[in-house]
Parts: structure tokens; C-alpha cells; sequence
């Protein structure tokens, strides 16, 4: 059968990589269409009226939403290559706890590093640093957060690794002193095609920070 | 096998209610232990030692932690009994879709109602009952969530109708006269055994509220 896949996504949302790489991670053929989250397309608006987000993942005419749903729909929908999950129920919720982990803390606290200013910043820093150490002590010494298998956690969390540089740019700290192992995973992880051929550069992230805040009327 | 089922949770959590009616639903046998969330257990701290928080389920000595965790893996460990998804991966996203509407939107909306005053308290409780409503149009004419099935997004959502009374009695409205679809549904929940045995009186657990509010200095 020939299957049709489109991703609704922009080229900086971590949450649009998440989806890039599980299908890339499936060996699954698609296209993307670019979205302008300041100018929301009737496509978006009408695909997903309740949050009105991307991604939206397009198969076969049928409408998925939300990035970690996503991830789960493409696992289940293409179930016999490359699991993403563990088949045994404890470890199966293992997973998911770390990828829960990782949705309900990572993205928010980063936010408030470029967000906030001054002293509301440093504490920014701190917090999004004992969260991700945690991570940290979580990996340990494996390759990935699925051990030699890149599962959903990994999926889920990698993409956020690349606002690293626009996190240390704005708060002045090294990501690699304070969390070496993590900058060694994001590193690993950047080894796997799915990755290398999804996440921006750096950089290019930080500049379209910097313009963003220049929108939304945030000075430095 | 004999299965020891332990479940830490508190009388009045509708979050530990999810976890005790996925539990009457697959018909497992379960003990419980009373958490007191102003003085945690050593046993709370130590098996959930990153959220810190009820419900934890232990089975056959394992940690399983955060609610909707607790009900997928009570699913996948139970797989054989009234399954709480569809099997079709379209059909299981688009539980999970609703299950993920409840989650990042319903607890957070009502808990701002008693917690707020005056004018904010007004929003809340418009915000509050939008949220409802979008939830209603989703319910439409079907018995349950999961249309004869009582499913995945019904275990999630039916516990926070408890605190409708607590709602109404703060903002005095009528959800009858709001969401009186929802109203009719939550009443068609506790017709269920496991939902019956489960969910408190909406007045006490409105006493509660009152009383919490005395201890987190929050005046009417």
C-alpha cells in the first residue's frame, strides 16, 4: 500500500523534531509542508482546532496531533520496525515515566531562561539545571536513554538539547561543566541520521530566539 | 500467581481515584494505605522520590508512579481483562488525544476557581466551564467516553466530577444548566461498581476543600 505522510511543522520546533525523527527512525517516506505560527495556516486551523499547534501528522487522510502522540501513533501504526517502546509491561512504564519527566519540566523551565531577566533568570538557570541533572543520573553510563536502543525517551528529549547554546548564550554557564554527560548524549544522539538530518544548527535556533523576543517585545 | 497489589493514596485525590478504578475494572484484588500529603511516609519519598506525590502502586514489590502511568500499566500488566484502548493505533490515538485534553487542562482550571476571588474567580469559572463544554460537544450522544465501553479517557476524567459540587458552591453556577450532557454522564459513571465504590461524596470532599483552604490561608 502506498501510505501518504505529511508533517505540519517549522524548522525550529523541537516538538516538529520529535515527529521528523520517528518517522525517519521508521525508514517511513513523507513530505512537510512549513507552517507560520504567527499566521497559522486554514490547514492548521482546521486539522487541529483545539490547540491549534503544530505538529500535525497527516497519514493516509487521518489527522494526528500533539508531538508525543504522535511519536506513539507512528509506533503503533508501523509497529514491526524499530520499536519504541519495550514490550514488557514495568519497563514499558519506565519509558513512559522519563518521557513524562522529560514533557512536563524540560521545555517550560528553558523557556524562562531567555524569558526572564536578571535574578529571575539565574534562578531560571538553576532550576533548568537540577532538572536536566536528574536526567543526567537517569542515563548514567548508557548510550541512550533506552540503553543501546533509541527509544521514545530519547525521541522526546533530544530535540530540546539543541537550545542548549541559546540557554548558555543568555545565561552565561557551560552546559558541558555542568552536565557533561548530557552534552556527550546530545552528541551521541546527533551520530544517528534520524537526528543529524532533523535538528537545526544550534545557532541558527539562537538567532530566531533573538528575533522572536524582538517580536514578543522582550529587551535584553 | 498471587499478585500483592498495594495502592499509597489519599481518600479525597481524584488522581488516586483513577488508579483505584482501573483496579475494580480488571477485578484485581488490592489493599490501600492512607497518605497523609501534609506529613509524607518514608514509603511515599522513597518510591516516588522525584514527584513525591500519590498515587503509587506497588505490585509484586514494583514502583509504579503518576496516575495516568498507573492506569496504562495496570492495562498492559492486566492485558487480558477489559482492556482500557482500542487496538486500531487511530482509534487508541484518539483516546489518548481526549485523555490528554483532561490532563493538561481540566484539574488546573477547577482548582483556580476556589482558589481565586472576585473577578478572577468569574474567569475561572468561565474558562473552566469552556473546557467542560468542549468536552461535552466530544461525549455528543455516546453512553461513555469510549462510546459503550467504559474506557481510558472515562478512568481519567470521571474522578474530577466529584468537585462539580465544590465548583458550583464557590462560583454558583448550575452545571446542570451548563453541561448538563456531562452532568447526566457523570451520574451514568457512578451506576458503575468501580466508580461507586470509588468516588467520595461530592460534600465531603467539599469540607475538605473548605478546610484545606483554612490551612493554605486562602480567606473567602
Amino acid at each position: 500500500m502506498s501510505e501518504e505522510v505529511l508533517l505540519l511543522e517549522t524548522w525550529v520546533s523541537p516538538f516538529a523534531h520529535r515527529a521528523r525523527i520517528a518517522l525517519e527512525e521508521k525508514g517511513i517516506k513523507f513530505i512537510t509542508k512549513q507552517e507560520n505560527i504567527h499566521d497559522k495556516s486554514d490547514l492548521l486551523l482546521k486539522s487541529n482546532p483545539i490547540h491549534k499547534t503544530i505538529p500535525v501528522l497527516f497519514h493516509n487522510g487521518k489527522v494526528v496531533c500533539e508531538s508525543t502522540l504522535i511519536v506513539e501513533y507512528i509506533d503503533d501504526a508501523w509497529s514491526t520496525v524499530a520499536p519504541f517502546f519495550p514490550k514488557n509491561p514495568y519497563e514499558k512504564y519506565q519509558v513512559k515515566f522519563w518521557a513524562n519527566y522529560v514533557e512536563s519540566k524540560v521545555w517550560g523551565a528553558g523557556v524562562k531562561i531567555w524569558q526572564e531577566k536578571g535574578e529571575a533568570r539565574e534562578e531560571a538557570k538553576k532550576a533548568y539545571i537540577d532538572i536536566l541533572k536528574v536526567l543526567e543520573t537517569e542515563l548514567g553510563d548508557k548510550k541512550y536513554f533506552g540503553g543501546e536502543t533509541f527509544n521514545y525517551v530519547d525521541i522526546v528529549f533530544c530535540p530540546f538539547n539543541v537550545f542548549l547554546y541559546t540557554y548558555e548564550k543568555h545565561a552565561n554557564f557551560s552546559a558541558e561543566k555542568e552536565i557533561p554527560k548530557l552534552v556527550a548524549y546530545a552528541n551521541r544522539c546527533l551520530e544517528r541520521p534520524s537526528v543529524a538530518k532533523t535538528l537545526p544548527d544550534p545557532k541558527k535556533t539562537y538567532e530566531y530566539i533573538l528575533e522572536l523576543k524582538k517580536k514578543l517585545g522582550i529587551e535584553e
